[in-house]
């Protein structure tokens, strides 16, 4: 079985944002815990629950925040495990705030940054990081690269029946 | 005699960008300590450092960082003390990653941000605080406007002088 | 007693944005004014409100504007009281002239920028200006960490159910 | 004889950047001044200038002021003259906090914003405005428009001539 | 009677950012024209009727367009009356690109740029363009500042009566 | 008959972005095929189908694509043949990260860039490239000209129309 | 031989920028000519050039400026050949500026942008577009392609020589 | 033996910033390869490199590029295996463009972005991938940590050390 994912929102209101990043662990079969620590409001048990985490079973860490999105960067300051950073849009500057915040860690404490409000991709990474050893998960990686691939080539289909049933007109 | 201001920073190279905030507290006389402390490699010192700091004589924390500049939200996590945020200009970005992650911070821990390598007015601001209940400092600080005003009238003077002396074309 | 804080706002339209200043204000038996003073359209109301406010009996002013936000930086001008800026989000360009309008100050006149429509950390950061020589709003402040702690705690209790009750392919 | 024209910076150090202003305004034979007046060290002497401005004689006023440039807001505060700004880049930022904070105005209070570090459009700006009852200037912009395109020009044969003289690949 | 402004659109849908512009003229008496012209599908018609302007009795030009906003700068190619610069916010970019375009004229063409959308503001500049040799127009926009004075002042004495009659919890 | 057009998405749901550039097709008689090719998803669809463009009779391949899109470069490094880039708008950022990447290619592998969501001006374009040896195409490109310059001198006489009849207050 | 292509810039300071075009041109025996005209400072020169390219053999033009790059545009509102834009990097902005008022063109009017100082890129999408139709530009752009492969494979030994040889410590 | 980390670069010209990542990978005893490939001047060797990655005993591959950074999200289009990111800072935009395209990837294809040159930390991310499954690897991370704490720690001394030795005045 895979080490655990910790994934861990700043807010509890990031839920949703994050909520993808769950829905896909949970597809993959890969255990993981959800938590609701902030590095400004419960920075101890942020800090703690990261410094434990390698020998609480887990793999990799997922931090969403957004605006001064710190929470990456704070747990990345007591693991070396890989903490994979979701820098959420929040109600100004369209998430520029958080992106800057996640992605420009100094030398030493790096964040593994995806998208803006990028939660699949944040879980879809720690698969990968997972499954760099783990031969099983890499299998599944593979078939859901081509279940994607096939449901982009389906659309393509789709868009030649279009095409050709419907005059461009009366689209 | 003022509380002390405590001056943080994330990196020794910083001390060149902070150097003028410790001049200006020097110059008024109010008493500080500086730092070494990072948000990401030493955590543990810039907790406990915040956390006994208004137990410890501090009044008001400054904190200077680029990047993705946390260490004033992880200093204003431990302590109800008024933390200063200077963001540093760093080698890309032109300091607006540091001016985010230091100003866009969540509901409940404010960091009084000043402009970018503001070290001067973060200086000036903690003076401004701590003189808020001491009379004595809060003239220096009126003495200082009255310094500084008479400068830009001096600079007026000069360049009416350097108008009337030299040809335009000549400058 | 702690000193009064005095809540500018340029236009009476920012009022809804300021409103959570206010009510954290108030709520923590911090005694304010608010009024609408606008850098350009009353520049001498602002500037005497200003002048005066030490002798007023006003410890910390906070300033909240849109655009190009002069108003925290007028008010700085004119006194040596702590100034705070709120940079308000307008209809264009999301906040970020506000921002720059209000964090950007030359040496010597500060502005204690929070983030953009920060209005509730404003008054936070006010609050923690005037505790600095006032034990009791600390002892206050110290509880609000606490409640704002224990709330972040029990939003993670609260997700922790959430997950065991509902399977997160119906969520 | 045209009115006078106020060219106002907002420290002395500007005065690089303005002096283009100067001469081209010295050139086209409009008179003027020139003052270093801050927003926010010298306030009184900005609003004093301004606010007796019109009545002195000047017709226009310039103002150039960088990072958080509230200079040229302050003086149109204070007068219904047409007020000029020149945004100057500063050592952060590239100029556009300084754009940000002169060109967007609340509505009743206009800046006439032209490009960072923009001193020589300022005066020629400066210049149309007097104009517009001024025949004799106007004429005397006809002419400058004129030199301009026949200088264009000039460099276009210039650059004909280079082009068949010398090989592309030796230059 | 003052000269004509000439309000030129680059596209009729621009006309609800516009209209401000033409109501404040229209109060004020002054005399204006609103045109749809493009700097790219009708170059000709606003070269025709920039070149024209100042012979046609025009004084002061206004040209409001977004994106890649070169009309302003198209007007001010063919003549020398001042020429103010509306940026548009249109449906990217929240208007960047088009204050961008505009204001960053190259040397010897300036155009006056306006706040993002700010139409009024365009209107009030070119007022006080046409009031620099006109007496009774500079009368009227002494008015126009002491009624926005009054207004900002009776919506003070408003939020007064409201922060007394209404306790602050049930706002 | 002119060579046939390429048109490729990123994915399904930038059809609607996409469709004003079927429709200019359409209506110009301009052959054109359309497709749903990633870049990351089906990378190998994208790179056969672009680099057997040329020979199945593309003369212009157009590629739209959001966020970090790399489809037009990823056209464009398998093929000569000129690859227009549509930079489509995303739920963050404003449409800035699909620019960027879109335009700023390395040197040697050109993508024409056109506006954020500029599909009409990409098939506008690719009807530009194939009307350099096609007069006939080059005709209609003429005549279209000419019917938007006639419809934006309607629009003139439509405000003019509007502005008669209404008096400015009502409107 | 292929039509010939015009390289404009809007001030001769450009040519260091352009230069790079003239070059790829000239390498791949493509005639052109290359102007200095301004949209500002020699509207008429360019309307009348871009108006008569394609009658005088043109089949693309180039246009190559900074700032409030307008004169992509002003070319391409005067022919319906296509216009490709370089936005050149000024001395402030990075080249923001010049990029949105190139590549934000209105729905009509397309301009073929390329990266910020992408003149070599310019070069080759004009050498793309003419070889459409022209099988012996073809064929030197696909030459081009292998050689710019074989050079980067090259490069890529050149690495693996260096690696082996030098301990990395000592580079 | 850990996997080897593949570290790739879209030009020659980035070693100079990828270097970093091969010294620490060096120093850590983690086995690497360095390649030249560009996503669009070698695009299908960059495919084939990816593709045969994780057959050829690659764990963690990383792409450094600047501009229109494709590189990464183009490996990562053919790999499962974890892709990090190195946005490299170029001549225009400073590095801005680089990390939207790298890191804004569409869901299913991740790359795991780090800051703007932050090469050093691409590789300390690709150790802590490796190490997540290797407990030898992640002693030594646990030291690096260390090690940096001891050197900041160490820095804090120095500056005491500084500042009681050398009156502030003088430094």
């Amino acid at each position: 079985m895979p080490k655990k994912v910790g994934v861990v929102m700043g807010s509890f209101s990031d839920w949703e944002t994050v909520r993808p990043a769950a829905k896909l662990l949970h597809s993959m079969g890969i255990p993981f815990e959800a938590h609701v620590y902030s590095a400004h409001r419960t920075p101890e048990q942020a800090a703690v629950f990261s410094a434990g985490a390698r020998a609480a079973g887990f793999g990799v860490l997922i931090a969403a925040a957004g605006k001064a999105a710190h929470l990456a960067g704070a747990l990345a300051a007591h693991t070396t495990l890989p903490v994979i950073g979701i820098p959420v849009k929040s109600d100004a500057l369209d998430g520029m705030d958080a992106l800057l915040s996640t992605v420009q860690m100094p030398p030493g404490i790096p964040v593994a940054t995806v998208a803006i409000n990028g939660a699949h991709n944040a879980a879809m990474l720690a698969a990968q990081i997972l499954a760099v050893e783990d031969a099983a998960l890499a299998q599944r990686l593979t078939e859901n690269r081509a279940e994607m691939r096939e449901a982009a080539l389906e659309k393509d289909r789709d868009l030649q029946g279009m095409l050709f049933a419907t005059p461009l007109q009366k689209q």
